[in-house]
């Protein structure tokens, strides 16, 4: 696969003068890492060839009539061509001895008989040869740090997630939201048709991947169930599913969807427990819990929750013993502790949830976050900020990322509730990868997929 | 209750210089409507009079060594002295004969039984002068039209959500997130200890409220459960509830934070939906519900979903078919209107999600929304946007837009996936009143909340 995700050489067939389409956008990501401008965007590394027979150059490259006519080597052969003429260009691609064939082009196994027997037989010809092969079908591929073979609109932060996913829109989206909010990804793999390599085969990949910490996958059906436990069983990181098709009207989406049938979610989900693989039903839950994941070791279940609104701290803590998620009692050295320091206010609660009330400044935040995090048996904590007056969320986001770095195996969720006057301070955890949330519900998911 | 939330004239007993302190910002939002600004902000329409011993003015404003020193008559007095100070202002007032009292200031019940005596002492002398008093121990209370006689930053966009609060800090944070995402308040009152006035009393003074469609609540503990049911019973409009304390977690953290005690969830949760309240989990249902409830009758169960994308519209119809939302099937008369408007891609899914295909540009949102809307027994839709290059999600805003005012009593639930290059469009949308997620699992919950 080493090909495919780090290639040297590209060749593009199916290069378009187009600005609306796909074999245009390819182009772009390929030179400028994205078609829409981001930070994270990075041109490819390597050589681009671009193969259109009706242009003698697209963007500032030269056009070949066809892969052959390139007198280099080419490790990568991405194809947007149409369906009919996708087998003809594999051909040529195995003559041309490439590495790795990635087919973009729709019109395949999804549609019908006819096209099914398209996909047969470039299938029948890479497999022959030996060569792997991504799609068809798909959205192709991003490698963060070395390639954009894809069609997506740009390319997210870089990072530690690894994402396979049988929905290449859903890709799409997932890049734009880790954009705003500094999602990093090593791999984005839309593995379309699944003809030659399958989801089975990218989590071998991410397995060994040194960039991938944490591997996180939208799966609609599997062709070989006995591959992907095999897969899975070897590969060492965590893996987290989010399964499209559970129900009817989910199974009959399928259908349209890709023409594949989804099977019967029973079997999946005793699968997927049985390999320790955490099942999630919603998209966020996938990526935010892929993250913390990567970063952390599962953590007791002893935690402690920090507030400057007694509601939302009763509300929080509803929520955890509704999850399963144990509060721990302050230790009465941490209460001594709390009292010696002369930061907390008369009225503080003295147990958890710890509020210590409204007018908290930044200083009364970090000295309660210290004392409880540096009580042995506390595990993580969640820190709420209700929007008062003189609660600044910006210094309250500097104590929280501080006290990180002193606690680095007791994750921190920051819960900062609010809007205009609060965004600045959770986009400043957002910048340092501290999980910021607004509401209690998603803080309390997420770390209760950090507890063992 | 009229002296209350539309004085013509306020007396602010501990007006205060200092720029951190609750009496201060209680000016400042009486003058400017907000501590912070924001284009939602007004200044309180009637007079102002400032009660401080020790100051000849703050911020422009005359200070009175005590209320009896104003001359004239005064409708609402806002008390924000220390406890010890409280009962000999209220007999001030009672002398003065003002129209009602809020008491911001803390330090009676809910600090023990010293506290407890404070507030007996005043619940008596208000009782025997038949004065409405809220607090003690509260925000204040805001009426987005009238006045902000509160401590909060800032006062939220006027609208039709009237909010009763046993939490202040909860308030604060649901005005700044309320400003970000143009959620609309009529009245905002926080109960504090409930001494004289109750949650109760302010379901009946909402209930008759013309600017109020819908009514939230957040409750930790009732003292007269049969006061609460007789007046939710005679109130029209629809309740949402979030009931803090339902857990042994939760009930601990009410006893720190006003301590009450909070009873048994499980005989609440009976009343609440015997008496038709919706109940929810979170915070942000509490608002959202709220907001579909005072703009949409219930509907029937037969909903349609359109996406750009196969894999989220596989994802949403799993978690409608998991809340038992029914997806209509797509009529041969809806198909045929889709087929001869000559918009659709060749491979749409011809069926219920309806999948436009990632290239959809707006024309084709609007063509099939319109078409799908327009099928008699489909009630409500899911509008999924994914990013693609080609999407513009200004545009298919503006289209959801045009839409509502269509079909206005089908509501349309947008569900635009992504961050950087979507929020604009998320933003117009916002701004017109459409519910607008990210993921899905919202989006199918804000649904699930107007199906009969």
């Amino acid at each position: 696969m080493k090909q495919i995700f780090e290639p040297r050489t590209v060749a593009l067939i199916g290069a378009s003068r187009d600005e609306l389409s796909v074999g245009h956008g390819i182009i772009k990501n390929l030179i400028y890492g994205g078609v829409f401008k981001t930070q994270y965007n990075i041109p490819f590394k390597g050589k681009t060839y671009l193969v259109n027979p009706n242009a003698k150059s697209i963007l500032g490259l030269k056009c070949y009539p066809s892969i052959l006519n390139i007198k280099s080597r080419i490790d990568l052969a991405i194809i947007a061509v149409p369906a009919s003429f996708v087998p003809s260009i594999v051909k040529d691609c195995i003559k041309k001895k490439v590495k790795g064939i990635i087919v973009i082009s729709a019109g395949f196994s999804e549609t019908g008989p006819k096209g099914r027997k398209l996909q047969e037989q470039i299938l029948k010809d890479v497999t022959k040869a030996n060569i792997p092969l991504i799609g068809p079908n798909c959205l192709g591929i991003i490698n963060t740090k070395h390639i954009n073979a894809s069609f997506a609109p740009s390319t997210p932060p870089q990072g530690h997630i690894g994402f396979i996913t049988q929905s290449g829109a859903l890709a799409d989206s997932i890049i734009d939201w880790a954009i705003e909010k500094n999602y990093g990804f090593s791999k984005i793999i839309s593995v379309g048709n699944s003809a030659s390599k399958d989801v089975s085969d990218f989590i071998s990949y991410l397995a060994k991947d040194k960039d991938t910490k944490s591997i996180t996958i939208y799966l609609e059906a599997l062709n070989n169930g006995k591959k992907f436990m095999q897969a899975v069983k070897k590969c060492k990181k965590p893996i987290v599913i989010l399964k499209g098709g559970k129900t009817d009207f989910g199974k009959e989406a399928i259908t349209t969807h890709t023409g594949t049938l989804a099977g019967s979610y029973k079997v999946y989900n005793a699968a997927f427990k049985q390999l320790g693989i955490t099942i999630v039903e919603d998209i966020e839950s996938l990526f935010l819990y892929a993250k913390l994941l990567s970063e952390f070791k599962k953590i007791k279940n002893n935690i402690a929750i920090i507030t400057n609104g007694g509601g939302c701290g009763v509300v929080t803590a509803d929520l955890c013993s509704a999850e399963g998620i144990n509060l721990a009692k302050l230790s009465p050295s941490t209460l001594q502790k709390l009292d010696a320091s002369g930061k907390m206010h008369p009225a503080y609660s003295r147990s958890n949830p710890l509020d210590i009330i409204g007018d908290a400044l930044s200083i009364r935040y970090k000295t309660a976050l210290d004392c409880v995090l540096s009580q042995k048996n506390i595990s993580a904590a969640i820190v709420i900020q209700t929007l008062q007056t003189m609660t600044d969320p910006v210094e309250n986001a500097k104590v929280i990322v501080k006290l990180k770095k002193k606690y680095p195996k007791k994750p921190i969720i920051a819960l900062f509730m609010g809007g205009k006057f609060t965004k600045a301070g959770k986009h400043y955890l957002e910048i340092y990868n501290i999980p910021v949330f607004e509401f209690p519900n998603k803080a309390v998911k997420a770390l209760k997929a950090l507890i063992k």
